[in-house]
């Protein structure tokens, strides 16, 4: 299969890169990079020296459709609500890293990107990409909206007892923990190496684009109408989420209960693991995969559950899941290219 | 005033030799170390040579009560319970940054310390020395529980709140995030820079000894029971604590109102400051500093209020807020010896 | 092809057990720990659970010898003499990552390691496995001491220069970094991350175990005998190793000159990457993987070389070389398992 | 005595500031920064809300010569080689942190500057500031070169074998690290957090322009012609400089010897700190003050000593030296404002 990448000078693009260099199936066929037309990967990323030496060309949406059988957007809000359309309408498969077709509500979106949405046509289209709760609409999909990596580390950790109806959803508070190449490869005072390190900065509290993504889904899955607390932190650390999650019990459940719980939910699930009581995640042990561990806390004290649920913001929660998903399509195994360990420590 | 240190090799001790340094009124007489007898502080602190050449003692009361008007306890849990009785009992004060005479309750603290708890005559000597809170108190005691560096950046950051009775104190979560030095200087897996260094951990949910503390205050002030969801993790910097606490907002309150309400409430105190509307304070910007900074959000959509309270656990959290405690203690101007500027970066 | 481990809980081990996961040719039948006997891998190291849940054992040389084809030793030094010589005798091949067997003469063992050498008869069946350098030895080998992680790096690096005779062996300085998981998994006061973070240490100066290994090498390569200046200086960073190599150049080469030597010389190393002119390595380039890449000054203005060399230490500088080496030893592609891109950033 | 910053907005200024908050003689009148012109430093920088809410200004040289005694220049290059000389005729006695008047020979500043050199007949006047060095003739001076970060590591380091005349100054190797705050306030792809975290960058190798500096004082003490091999290195730390320094002993000297002279060089230099033999400082010994730390090794085996030598890059490799050169200046005790512990850990 012949795949290309649009938006080629991000960390979703060169982390694409990583697992198609592993991929059996999958070649990489184009890398599309306006700011960097006629350089090679390796000039821009010296760490892919004799690895990927492609060029970058520039957007060609003839040329797109012609040569290729996928193409993944790793672009920043606003590029692929342009340019999708017309690689639908010509029937070329695309993933879609970015959150421009991720909201089904046109207005929501409008809201919270402070920018026009897609239009509502093609939005319908799109199937939202969280490969574990979604698998076969994925399966089925033209276009995926791939998860952002706070909603994948948060609904993840959280659907399971709201299928359950073992928490009310309306107390949910998630309070989100990011590494820095979350914030992308666009330099700034906030990801300014000597403000940032030994640093901790909370960020765009209330304001986060992924606050209407997270509540859409949560939406979806408890029936209810509600509104999240969603607070993101810039955390002194290259790769990595942690979303702490609260949320009151309904019901009497101990840690032991929801883990047995949570582990039957994804037994099918190979990148979910469950810790055993008492255990909970840190983000290094995921650094480089495409896991998500979740840890479990049911606290008799407070009758608040406490779910700790880790990622890795470019695998799990961009480039690895899109692989994913592109397995998914594909119906090849899940894992395809993507069995790489944590790397640790 | 004559002042010793006991436990003299931890960070606290080490911190509380900086601000002596550089205080008009306090000499530092003795420094008791039981396992560093007879070296030097700078033998054991490198940065300390020139400066700190005081040799270290074994532990003698008779010579502590004999020799120096104050004791700081910078010693781990279960020390100053078995030796501060009597120096009480020979009328030296004491400031003690260990949490074994924070707990009123000796059952609180047993249940929590898994040891047995100090003498409840003695128990009831001592005075909770958050400065700002509790600014009479502190001016009159004679023995000084210092606070807890969680419960330092929690209370300061909620306490407003509570007693205005703007939030509802049933619905708050506190979720803590420490730098590593919070954990001292004994070594552990748990602080091995290659197992801590671009890693976020969760530790300690539900079990740890600061949720007593800061759950004792919090019924004191609010007049009622109640239990707190309080998390920990550790980050990968060396200082720093932020607390980010959630409360249902129980008035409706924008977030300029509750910004009047904190600056009208810490008006008189000059280690606390809140940021403008927008604008959350990061840990660095606290660095090295005896400062509390503290932002606000009150969030139309969800009616909760988020608070971002950070401190350097070292200073306000620890021996900068025992050198407060000593100067409110001598009516001395409580900035005495503590107006250093945050290190930024 | 069955192999096991010896020294399963240090990080040499775990990096093996990455690697052997995604290696076609070979299987892991045991891991012996002593300390950590009848624990599961993912006991130790919560990253592999689901992956490695095999049980760690207690050495037992028959068995090993009875199920096995290959011991890899990820031991502390002064394990390996003591074990080996047994295996040895039975037959069966060893690739050591300790530094018990890299040294020829007993004597300089003893003078820098400060306890017995091996048995001369059995260390001069080992073989230096440094991979580009003594691919031949290494094909034809029975126990292979895997080098250490500065002497790859700094080899590496000046070998072609030595033997191009391009530069006077007897000026070599080297002035080495890294990151803080060369120093184990043991804890201590060094490594402990409020003392580690934010800093830079130099430490062992001029009483490195690796000098001897060096020296060794550059004696035997460039026929002279000399003594190497060295230092070693602790990065906060988790992986990676820099070798900064000076030498005074002993003929007129433009950088440009030496580049094209350099390329010439590793034309079939397929991890060994030169970069371009005025470009020069950096550490996190080469993380997770088992690339050495190599930037190259020639100054005009002072007549000297300056080399930059970089490895990840616990891949190239250990288990990665180790891997690269059993590949060799079995006429397998040398690539093989060893095929993942740095992961980067 | 009322002094001014010029370029307010960076790492220097900023650090001027918090010294001069510290400092019982001078105020600090007026804050002069191009970009920011109408907002207040805490605006710039929120660590210093409540302490300087002073606004800051566009230049304007006559209100300069007007208002104030002494100017700081913390400008990056070229910009106080234009404004200064007018204040110079006006007799404003002038610290600059820049390296606009470091170099004697405005040949060689066009050669490393790339730019127009300053005007000789205003280069004659300056005096480079080398505090424990220079100290007559800073007293004497009417303006001052505060030496560059990486000159003062290394030449504090390095001078006494020199004046000794126990090294051959022709051998000398500089290896130079660097904490990231150097790089400045500026954002760049080098300094963005997530390339620069857990990473290890050589940068700008033989291109420095510090080196000229440094070669000017060598030169200057040695009597001798020669260029010096001279690499920087970037660490993933925030401040801190450490300079490991080679060269080839002219004499048969221990470390003992050496370090005797080394005290007896300093005996009236306050900020240099020598270590005791087998001891080597760390960067973090030195941080947020303006001590220069140093540890020696003479090495037998190879007949070269090995010096390292760590400064604050932003302290005494920047705004410490000013206060120090502003307090030799006026004859006060050059600790004025200074006095400030190293914050460790």
């Amino acid at each position: 299969m012949k795949v290309a990448i649009v938006g080629g000078t991000g960390y979703g693009a060169v982390e694409l890169m990583r697992f198609i260099n592993n991929h059996p199936y999958a070649t990489l066929e184009l890398v599309i990079a306006h700011s960097q037309t006629g350089k090679k990967v390796s000039d821009v990323y010296p760490h892919m020296q004799d690895v990927w030496e492609i060029q970058m060309d520039e957007l060609n949406v003839g040329e797109l459709q012609k040569n290729v059988d996928l193409v993944f957007f790793a672009t920043p809000p606003g590029v692929s609500k342009e340019i999708a359309p017309s690689l639908m309408d010509q029937g070329v498969t695309c993933i879609d890293l970015s959150g421009d077709f991720r909201l089904e509500r046109p207005d929501v979106y409008e809201t919270w990107y402070e920018t026009t949405a897609a239009d509502p046509s093609y939005l319908r289209k799109a199937t939202y990409g969280l490969s574990e709760i979604y698998k076969e609409e994925i399966q089925n999909a033209s276009y995926i909206a791939n998860p952002g990596c706070y909603p994948t580390a948060s609904l993840l950790g959280i659907l399971p007892l709201i299928q359950q109806k073992w928490v009310d959803p309306a107390t949910i508070i998630i309070d989100a923990k990011s590494g820095v190449s979350g914030a992308g490869r666009s330099t700034s005072l906030m990801t300014h190496f000597a403000e940032m390190n030994d640093n901790l900065k909370a960020y765009k509290l209330g304001k986060h684009k992924h606050i209407p993504e997270i509540e859409q889904i949560l939406q979806k899955e408890s029936g209810q109408l509600l509104n999240v607390t969603f607070s993101t932190h810039l955390i002194p650390m290259t790769r990595g989420i942690m979303a702490t999650i609260y949320s009151d019990l309904t019901v009497q459940k101990s840690t032991e209960d929801i883990i047995n719980m949570y582990e039957a939910f994804y037994e099918h699930a190979p990148f979910v693991r469950i810790r055993a009581n008492g255990n909970y995640p840190a983000t290094k042990e995921v650094y480089g995969s495409n896991y998500c561990d979740i840890g479990i806390l049911s606290d008799e004290r407070t009758r608040k559950v406490t779910v700790i649920s880790v990622i890795d913001n470019l695998v799990k929660g961009a480039a690895g899941q899109a692989i994913q998903n592109m397995n998914l399509l594909n119906n090849w195994d899940e894992k395809t290219g993507l069995d790489v360990l944590p790397v640790y420590p």
